[in-house]
C-alpha cells in the first residue's frame, strides 16, 4: 500500500533536499514540519552501512531552539527537569523536557554554546512555541528562535575516519557529546560527537543553509573511500540499541519514568523547574507503564504502521510501539509500552500484529549488544 | 518525482482512515501528526464535486483542544486577540492566536460548548503545548486536553441536501458557523455549518472514534443520491475564494494584520490578551507584508513543492505561497507575500516558478468571486 507524500510549500525542504533526491530517496517522513529522508529503496544496504561502514543522513529535521540572553541558563535550567550541574560549555546534555503535569514533551540534546547562549536540538514537537510562551509568561530576559542551522549526520564504524579527512585529526579528541564550532574552507559548522546510532560517529550542524550542497558532496567525496553512501534514522539499529525516538515510543501522558529516563530527574533539585511536583509524585508511587524489549514469533515483520496492541489472556496491558526484525538477533524485535504490572521480564504477551497474531515476551534491553557485528550469512 | 510516504507508528491515522483507503486515496500530507488523504487520483473529478456537487472530506487531523473549567472563558480571552464580546454558546467563532510578540502561530474555530467549555479546531501547529504552557504559568483554574473528536466535512452545494436526509430537516435552521450537538443512531455529533471551502457544507466533529467507519458509510450511503465522491481540503477552491492556510500562506513571523485579519484584532480591548502591545505597535505602524492574490502567465501549473521567489527587477520582494491553474478564472492564479510596498494592485512581478519564469501581478481578491459555475467549455 504505497501511498504518496505531498511535497507542498507548508513543509520545508531541508539544504541537503535535493542531494539525497540524485542519492535515490525514495521514502520520506514529515518531522519537525520539514521532509525527513526516510528510506534510498535498499534498506538492508542501509542498515549494512550503519553497521559495517559509514553512511550520511541528512537530519536538517532535527531543529534547533536557540535561547540566548542574560537569563538564558536560568530558563534553561528552569525548562528540563534533569539537574544541570555539569553543564559546561562544549559538552552536549541530553535534557528530557516535561511539560507542567510531567508528561514527556520533547528529548533534546543541548548544546551550551556560551554563557548565555543554548541551543536545544530537538526531536519532533513544537518546542520553539513552547519555550516562547513558557519565557514571557514567566518575564524571562531571553530572545528565542530557531537559528539557520541543519544537521548533516555521519554515523557507522567508518564515521571518524571520513570526519577526520575532511576536517583534520583533532576531531579525534572530541569525546562523546561534545562539541567545537569550526569551518569546512568557508563552511559554518558546529562539530559533535553524536548521532541517533549507537555505531559512533558525529553529528556536522550545517550553519548556513545555502552551502548545504556544497557540504554534502564534500562529505560524501572525502566517504567515498570508506564505501560512504546515503542512509537516514535507522529504525532497525536504535530499536536494538535502545535508543528512545520520542513520537513513536511514548503517548501522549507518557512520563520520563515510563521511557527509562528516571535517571535524568533532578528530584534532589532545591531550584523550581518545570513538572517537579508531579515529577517527584511519580517517583513516589511508581510509573504506571514501562518500555520494554520484546521479542516475538512469526515471519520477519515488516515496518509496523501503527501501534500494536498487546495483550495478555485477550485483555489489553499495552501496545508495541515499534516493530522490526532484527538482522544482528537473528529475530523479530520491538518496543512495546506496558501496564507496569506486565512489564517483568520473562512475561508472556500476545501481540495482534497487521499481518497476525504473534507469541511475544519481554526481554532485557539492549536487544542486541553493542558492537555486534552482522554475521556474515545475513 | 513522486515520493513514498512513511506510514509509521509516530502519525496517527484517522478514524476514517480504512475508508479513505478503500476508497482509493492515492496522496496523504502530515497535518497534526496526523494522516491527512489530499487526493484521491482524479483532481478535476475531486474540485468538479465540490463546485458542483458534493464532497465528503476526512478532516480528523483538524484537532479539538479542549478547555474546560472556571477559568476556561478567561484563558480564552486571554489566548487569542479577537474581542469576544459576541461570543454566544453554539456559535463557531474565528480566532486567530498569536504569539507574545504578535505573530500568528494558529487561526481555529473557536467552538463554545458551555459557559466553562470550549474548543479549539486547531490548523496544523502544536496549540495543546502551547495553552497548556500559558495556562499553568498563568494559574488558570482549568483542564486542557485533545478529546476523542474527528471532523467529517460534507462540502459542497448539495451538501445540505445530504446533510438533511442523514440527520432531519432541523439541519437547515443552522446558521452559518453555528453549531449543535446530536446523535445518529448513537454516534455522536456535533453539527456544524461550517467548513473550509466557500461552497457551502457542513463539519461533523465525531465524538467516538470507533464509530468513524459506521459515519463515513453512513455519510456515503445518504450522499449516493447526490452524487457524493471523496475529497480533500482544495487547494484551488480555496485559493480562488481568498481562505487562509496557515503554515502555507504564512512565516514563521507573519503576523494577523499581514494576511488580512487585522479586522479581528481587538485593539480597543481593554483587557489584557497574549501580543497585545506587539499588535497595537504593528496596527500603528502597519504591517510589513501583505498576503495579495496573483496572476500570471505560461502553461497551467502544477502544485507548488515550495514558496516560489517574486521579484521586481531582479531584487526579491516576496514569494508566491501558493499557486495553481484555476478552472473558473482560466489562468494561473496564486497567493504570494509581498512587502507591503510592492503589494499594490496591478503591481507587476517576475516569479521564479519551479519550471521557469513567470510574468505575473497583483490583483484583487477574491480571485474568482463566489457562485462562480465551472463553464461547460472546463
Amino acid at each position: 500500500m504505497p501511498f504518496q507524500i505531498v511535497l507542498g510549500p507548508a513543509v520545508r525542504k531541508s539544504p541537503f533536499f535535493n542531494n539525497t533526491v540524485a542519492d535515490g530517496v525514495s521514502k520520506f517522513a514529515v518531522y519537525n514540519k520539514m521532509f525527513l529522508p526516510i528510506s534510498y529503496s535498499d534498506p538492508a544496504a542501509e542498515y549494512r552501512r550503519l553497521i559495517e561502514g559509514v553512511a550520511m543522513w541528512d537530519v536538517a529535521a532535527q531543529r534547533q531552539v536557540e535561547i540566548k540572553g542574560a537569563d538564558a541558563e536560568r530558563l534553561v535550567r528552569y525548562l528540563t527537569p534533569r539537574d544541570l550541574k555539569d553543564c559546561v560549555i562544549g559538552k552536549g546534555l541530553y535534557v528530557p523536557l516535561c511539560d507542567h503535569e510531567g508528561r514527556l514533551i520533547n528529548d533534546p540534546v543541548l548544546l551550551p554554546l556560551a554563557a548565555d547562549q543554548f541551543w536545544l536540538s530537538i526531536a519532533d514537537s513544537d518546542v520553539l512555541l513552547w519555550v516562547r510562551a513558557v519565557a514571557a509568561e514567566g518575564g524571562f530576559d531571553v530572545r528565542i528562535s530557531e537559528p539557520d542551522v541543519s544537521p548533516l549526520a555521519v554515523q557507522g564504524p567508518k564515521a571518524e575516519a571520513v570526519v577526520c579527512d575532511l576536517l583534520g585529526d583533532w576531531v579525534k579528541e572530541l569525546k562523546y557529546f561534545w562539541f567545537r564550532a569550526t569551518a569546512l574552507d568557508g563552511i559554518p559548522l558546529v562539530v559533535a560527537r553524536s548521532g541517533w546510532s549507537k555505531q559512533g560517529g558525529f553529528e556536522l550542524y550545517l550553519c548556513d543553509d545555502t552551502k548545504g550542497p556544497e557540504l554534502w558532496d564534500r562529505v560524501k567525496k572525502a566517504g567515498a573511500v570508506y564505501g560512504i553512501g546515503p542512509g537516514a534514522p535507522n529504525y532497525i539499529e536504535r530499536v536494538e540499541s535502545g535508543l528512545l525516538s520520542y513520537g513513536t515510543d511514548t503517548e501522549a501522558d507518557t512520563t520520563p519514568f515510563e521511557v527509562g529516563l528516571g535517571k535524568l530527574i533532578g528530584l534532589d533539585r532545591s531550584d523550581d523547574f518545570i513538572g517537579k511536583q508531579p515529577l517527584i509524585r511519580e517517583a513516589q508511587t511508581g510509573p504506571a507503564h514501562q518500555l520494554v524489549g520484546i521479542t516475538f514469533d512469526g515471519d520477519p515483520v515488516k515496518p509496523n504502521q501503527h501501534p500494536w496492541p498487546v495483550c495478555i489472556d485477550g485483555a489489553s496491558v499495552g501496545t508495541a510501539r515499534i516493530v522490526c526484525h532484527s538482522p544482528r538477533r537473528g529475530g523479530n524485535i520491538g518496543l512495546a509500552l506496558l501496564k507496569t504490572q506486565y512489564a517483568a521480564i520473562g512475561t508472556a504477551l500476545e501481540i495482534e500484529g497487521e499481518g497476525g497474531r504473534h507469541k511475544g515476551i519481554v526481554v532485557p534491553q539492549p536487544l542486541v549488544p553493542p558492537g555486534t557485528p552482522l554475521a556474515q550469512a545475513n
